[in-house]
């Protein structure tokens, strides 16, 4: 099964990727779990947290769907008023507005561990007061310049799977979600671009070029539920990076609505032309306006695909031979390197790395024929080949790691992700100061801190963390306060805040720290250019 | 010789190049400028016009430096006032302000065909007020303060080789050049990165790197006398695009000098950290800040190299194999296809291509081993290896087509190039009609038009246009025609207005149409929340 074949996962609220697919955490998991500590909520001895409940337990977090039940606190919004309500109606019709309290429960908020835990909890504070699907790029300008009149503000919404933090505006506001923009508009197989609409899934546009011979080759772990749209305002990086570039290298092109008119880019893949302003837009997280169409650069489908597993002594070994990949090449289209604890917590069978002798794990996957001078790179640089086993362990699960945080939270853990980028010469640095920071941070539930590199570039690399421990009594509260601890040791070493996920609320300080003010002041004049009532996600970003 | 060996050009005013560097036209290019009809002015027959005057009259075009003389026009302008003169002194110290007519005429205009056709007219009415030498980013940004308090504009410049024309700002304004900025600050071998200073002119950086073993791989046209900071501020592509990619590609960080402080960005080769702000800089010409030096990703130098001509049997021919390249690969460092006009016109010798039947001639080069791939991919597309002899013919003139256009000036021939980019299926088409529009708007003097291509990437590819055809009595009105001709046929086959010159003034008009009103107000909101009373590059870009 390639990806083009993967259903698209309708998500539900509070509970990460496609209902249908049960996850069971395995018996050597759970183990690992009382090592750290973790007990099951209601257990003896286990804190009176949000985690999941006794099993059997009604936990508020899924809504079936429009018309299901969502907790008694959403009703504490007010309703939208008639005439908010007929302007909706004007733009997309009236079948196209709902304001039933099941939509709105399943348009809140995305995915982080925090979100997850106020789902658990019950909280409704953030749900919108209304979900609109328009059709087209027209209605969504149109909505978007009227929603000022009608003090209404607008919460872009199209994957849905953010983990950066959503937003609350104080005030009404409705959802746009953008799923009926779900066609594949163009397809240039001479300049070998695409034009998707901003609605459409990972696996739907993965589908539809399949059809034509063709792949982005954009697959984030999130892509069974992630969009085009999202993708491109949140700079999202996916696994293939190595061969296909970050989405922002894809877009040769977009089209963007904003309160005050239209704006599209891009004639040609470079130009002189000014400012690239493709880049302001793209990263602009719905602040701006909400990007319904992108052409992205395709390439033909792949008819054969190498995944394969290598050991290295250490990660420190591993980062130097994935440098020089990085740096002199060939590169693979996947390169990843997991540390020591991501290695050894990934794997239920040490004797992958032949032997139990430690050492730590690189995937290298090839869309294409199998390149040796890739592997030579790799066993010049100290790295034994372990076969396609692990590779392919790896492909078949690689989208399966976010299913496993809903059943870890459900017994008492808590977990989440964090990821930075830096320069070659930062990366040993700022990998040893953010794990410490975490581990300092949580020390009264100590954590276990895994860590891998999936992103590679001639100067530097990103860093992403998994952070696992026991829930405490207050379990968004002690994330928050690692998190805190986190972004400081990711700038005190001089990292980027974010290599992928993006800045939402979450970041937001930091991220205006990484900037400075006066850049930031400079994004704000932008904002008031084109959403001069500052109706488009308020809050978010700038 | 490899282009750190070379030595910077100290351009003089209103002519090209190293003055030292005596370029005579060949016979043969003499003979085909009679069958265009070309005179050389003062010749029966001849207009009246600006072509450089009769052999041996004194033209105004060149200050010999600081002290020379220049045309008489220049005195009109006022003179700075005391406390003007003394603001500047007090920030660069006095040494470090000339006024005097010499150099400032030297800082005058660039290098298009209408600024030199103006030098030669003795047109000085845009000559800067004093010229300015910072030695640090914190005497620019002192600069920038406080210019708006003493009624000064400013005018950055660094290699002063802008071919779209420069600017006139209707009050009293100084040039900041950046010449003293010419370090390199670090260079950081794990990441390799190189932070450089903005003065820096081009084969200076490439020596300075070349003592550590590494190279930028950054080689416009304009390298002997172009800089680090023009390349920045530009957009600039060099020769070698398809393989080290263009300037702003290779830009990870950059220092900004605004009247309201500093702007640092680049903490990771690539982030999700909101909009990418450097590529709101790059290209940004001046108008926003002053950019003070750049981190750029630099590559080991290489060992050898290798240049090599190929012949197609047309342009189409040809076109079609160098887009298999940029899209399948492997691409070779160099990749330039000429059509077959160009091609006739820059071979003296026609046997080269094999006998004299026609066809096109493409030069591919290698920074490092020869890749018989490469080649492979040519000979299946139709392509006949030429070997060594035009690819080195090429190498070692590379920089010397600039140099042709003053005495093509001088025997009374208007010579001007222009460019732009677009998606690969609309580059047909966009070549056809730039190539009538040109034709048509000079019917009068019928013209040669030239056309390469010089970058390519994935999803398009840049064409190049050298015009040449006989002056009329008033060349500059003469050009201004064919290029606003040239500039619609541009916009209307779908192609950007520039793929490495920049917008200037030149291209003013049809930037904006290209981007839309919307989005240039949002530049010019940028724009003034920077430089708030419009100190910086008043009437440029936006």
């Amino acid at each position: 099964m390639t990806e083009s074949d993967l259903p698209v996962a309708e998500l539900t609220p509070g509970r990460w990727g496609d209902p249908s697919q049960v996850v069971e955490l395995p018996a050597a998991a759970l183990d690992a779990l009382k090592h750290l500590g973790i007990k099951r909520p209601g257990a003896a001895g286990a804190p009176a947290g949000v985690g999941g409940g006794a099993p059997g337990a009604e936990t508020p977090r899924a809504a079936e769907g429009p018309g299901a039940s969502a907790p008694a606190g959403a009703a504490d919004r007010p309703e939208l008023t008639g005439p908010q309500l007929a302007f909706l109606a004007s733009v997309v019709g009236s079948e196209h507005v709902t304001s039933d309290l099941g939509s709105r429960w399943a348009h809140t908020r995305g995915y982080s561990t925090t979100d997850l835990l106020r789902f658990r909890a019950g909280d409704a504070s953030d749900m919108p007061d209304a979900v609109v699907y328009p059709a087209s790029h027209d209605e969504v300008a149109a909505l978007l310049a009227g929603c000022a009149e009608h003090d209404l503000a607008v919460v872009p919404y199209s994957g849905g799977t953010s983990v950066v933090g959503g937003l609350a505006p104080t005030g009404r506001f409705i959802t746009v979600d953008l799923r009926r923009l779900d066609q594949l508009v163009d397809l240039d197989e001479i300049s070998r671009t695409a034009t998707l609409q901003a609605g459409l899934r990972g696996p739907a546009a993965e589908h539809l070029l399949a059809e034509r011979g063709y792949t982005l080759g954009h697959f984030p772990q999130s892509y069974e539920g992630a969009s085009i749209g999202g993708y491109a305002a949140a700079r999202s990086s996916g696994q293939s990076s190595a061969g296909y570039g970050r989405f922002d290298q894809m877009v040769v092109g977009l089209t963007l609505a904003t309160p005050r008119g239209t704006i599209e880019l891009g004639r040609a893949p470079m130009s002189a032309a000014g400012p690239d302003l493709r880049q302001l837009i793209l990263g602009s997280e719905g602040a701006f306006g909400i990007i319904t169409s992108v052409v992205v650069r395709i390439r033909p489908r792949p008819t054969e695909r190498h995944f394969e597993g290598w050991r290295f002594e250490s990660f420190d070994a591993g980062l130097t031979a994935v440098r020089r990949l990085a740096q002199d090449g060939p590169l693979p289209t996947v390169l990843r390197l997991s540390d020591e604890i991501e290695t050894a917590v990934n794997l239920a069978d040490p004797d992958v790395l032949g032997g139990g002798s430690g050492g730590v794990l690189a995937i290298i996957g090839f869309d294409g024929p199998y390149n040796q001078a890739t592997a030579d790179v790799l066993t010049a640089a100290g790295g034994e080949n372990l076969g396609e086993g692990p590779g392919e362990t790896w492909r078949t699960g690689r989208y399966r790691a976010p299913y496993l945080r809903d059943p870890l939270l459900d017994e008492g853990a808590l977990v989440e992700t964090l990821e930075t980028a830096a320069f070659w010469s930062r990366i040993p640095a700022l990998k040893t100061a953010v794990t410490e920071a975490l581990v300092d941070a949580l020390s009264a539930t100590p954590p276990l801190v895994l860590c891998h590199i999936s992103h590679v570039y001639e100067t530097g690399a990103s860093l992403y963390f998994t952070v696992i421990c026991a829930q405490s009594d207050d379990p968004v509260e002690q994330w928050l306060t690692a998190k805190y601890a986190a972004n400081h040791a990711i700038a005190d070493a001089g990292g980027t805040i974010t290599h992928h996920h993006g800045v939402g609320t979450d970041h937001r300080t930091a991220y205006h720290a990484e900037i400075g003010s006066l850049a930031v002041e400079a994004l704000q004049a932008v904002k008031h250019t084109l959403d001069p009532d500052g109706v488009l996600n308020p809050g978010i970003l700038i």
